[in-house]
């Protein structure tokens, strides 16, 4: 996909952003979290919802924080999977975020 | 941590090595894994241990490898905690290695 492409499908996500590696597109998005555990338990569910797409991202735990990278290897760039699973990516965050309030 | 106690440390441990990111030492491990999920569930056992441990790394997760880096964030560099949580670590793989052969 051309990056005017990946631009356009950008806005239909939340707080992704386009990223380029070694002349390769990707999307990037970082979540924040009350506990270290807190960011392993979301790292989890990401790799639940992974595991059911066949598409596996890049992810890095740090202290409270989570960085999620997507992109599909196979074509070394980005392709709709990705946004498809960002999309899903964001429903986990949402769902979180609601649990919290009540 | 000097960085030649550091490299004495090391060899206590197995197959970390030493590295350097802006100026600080730390220690970083591969670990690779059969799928997706084995390493998502290698994460998991590290967490658990780093809570016990009040330790917590970086961890790096991708296609079928995690990257484990330690660093003692509030000194800025490595101190024997990181070694102490590098051998929980290295026991961990071991026990993993273990269950598999049985």
């Amino acid at each position: 996909m051309a990056k005017d492409e990946a631009k356009e499908l950008l806005s239909q996500v939340s707080d992704w952003e386009l990223v380029e590696e070694e002349g390769k597109l990707a999307i990037r998005k970082r979540f924040k979290f009350g506990t270290y555990l807190d960011g392993v338990e979301f790292i989890n569910r990401v790799a639940k919802i992974a595991e059911e797409e066949g598409h596996h991202p890049d992810i890095y735990l740090g202290w409270r924080r989570v960085t999620v990278n997507l992109m599909t290897h196979a074509i070394g760039g980005l392709s709709q999977n990705d946004f498809i699973l960002a999309a899903k990516i964001d429903n986990l965050q949402r769902e979180r975020e609601r649990n919290r309030v009540k």
